[in-house]
């Protein structure tokens, strides 16, 4: 049995997630598995390191699967399952690991990227238009760069998820940085690991600062409440991607 | 009566192109005119540099239209038009022109680039899959920049069109440069018009070089034959961007 393990990248924009919770067929763990099934001529069942939301998009999403199927060409391999894949998703990489990896639970940190379209940018986003937030109202980044030191460390980031049956809710964010150019502020969080919709209420919470519409010390009270009411809004999936994960 | 002078980009992969020679309402000109017309509840025409093909995209097309409607401020003008306008058309600039100036009469000088994917590319195109041509052999730049003094200058470029209405096929191609770089080979030209389909010709051509399937001194035949099966295949429209057009 080998265990491979695959970088992949993908443009979320015409799917329903990763993985969704009920059947449904345009994920892109259905297209993963039904084309490596199809390819191997046996069943493959992907597992990733977690899963995207609904439109938001990865550049570094990690899987692994494994297949009886003596394999010795990876780079052929790649360029095979590529030519089977749609055209929205893409293999970057392959390589054989032991078998006891598992890319969701010996992932020990991740990386996301946000990406917004400023409000006073010149033009509207034209080839970026799947992939940013545009924003209805200026937001100012030193305001934002200010709270990034109260969210970096171990904290419980409930109310910061939309997740109600996760056990623990701890996490700890090791990085968040936001660069900005003419059109585009973006934002990357690092971290040992992700609640579901934390990256998009994190930034929500950010962009009400920038925007003057919260203040700094609202973060202080948001982790002594826990209270989802108490952090900032969800914004869409469609700025998110999943850039990296490490083991 | 104003005239106004615009600068637009545009993603043609949903148009029939900038304009058909028969009736279509999925043009790029018109959704200007028809959204330009409810704009200012007056019948607009918009007159652009020049067409551009089913499929392929501008970031530099350049129009121009006539309203009686006074206009004092023009960033606002463009910020509403871009919100009335479709996601994939965006205008970057607005100016007023002196009311004799016409886009197409009036250009001196147009740049289009095309995008190839290279053979030996890591991977498939992701984010990019709708703006290159994804090439199904190596071909090697170095042997496409031999041909490149042959191309420049004034020629009759009748077997580089696909057109047959034209009086005059005489153009002078000013430059052209090939930027390489991990995953693309960029072709940029710049010349006083390009006829229909040229830029696609002259890259087919430019191709067939790169992949030593044409020798070099047969640029110099198809000069003289000035026919059209003497030149090199017309590459897909997808991978053509209008950049710049110069007044």
């Amino acid at each position: 049995m080998q265990n491979l393990k695959l970088t992949i990248a993908y443009d979320g924009t015409k799917y329903q997630g990763y993985q969704k919770n009920k059947n449904a067929s345009n994920t892109i763990q259905e297209k993963l598995n039904s084309t490596f099934s199809k390819y191997f001529n046996t069943t493959v069942e992907c597992i990733a390191s977690g899963r995207t939301d609904k439109g938001a998009h990865a550049l570094g999403q990690v899987i692994n699967f494994k297949v009886d199927t003596v394999l010795t060409d990876l780079q052929a391999l790649k360029s095979d399952l590529n030519n089977y894949l749609p055209h929205d998703i893409v293999i970057k990489s392959i390589e054989r690991v032991e078998e006891l990896f598992h890319s969701r639970f010996n992932a020990v940190e991740k990386t996301y990227q946000y990406r917004i379209w400023k409000f006073n940018a010149d033009v509207p986003p034209l080839f970026e238009r799947n992939y940013v937030y545009v924003l209805d109202r200026k937001i100012k980044s030193k305001y934002m760069r200010a709270a990034i030191p109260k969210l970096i460390g171990e904290h419980d980031f409930k109310a910061f998820s939309s997740d109600k049956t996760k056990k623990s809710t701890v996490r700890t964010i090791s990085d968040i940085t936001i660069d900005e150019n003419e059109n585009e502020l973006i934002i990357s969080f690092t971290g040992n690991g992700f609640l579901y919709n934390m990256v998009r209420i994190l930034t929500g919470t950010l962009v009400e600062i920038g925007a003057k519409e919260r203040k700094l010390d609202s973060i202080d009270k948001i982790f002594q409440t826990n209270n989802r009411e108490d952090a900032g809004y969800t914004v869409p999936a469609n700025g998110l991607f999943l850039m990296d994960v490490k083991y």
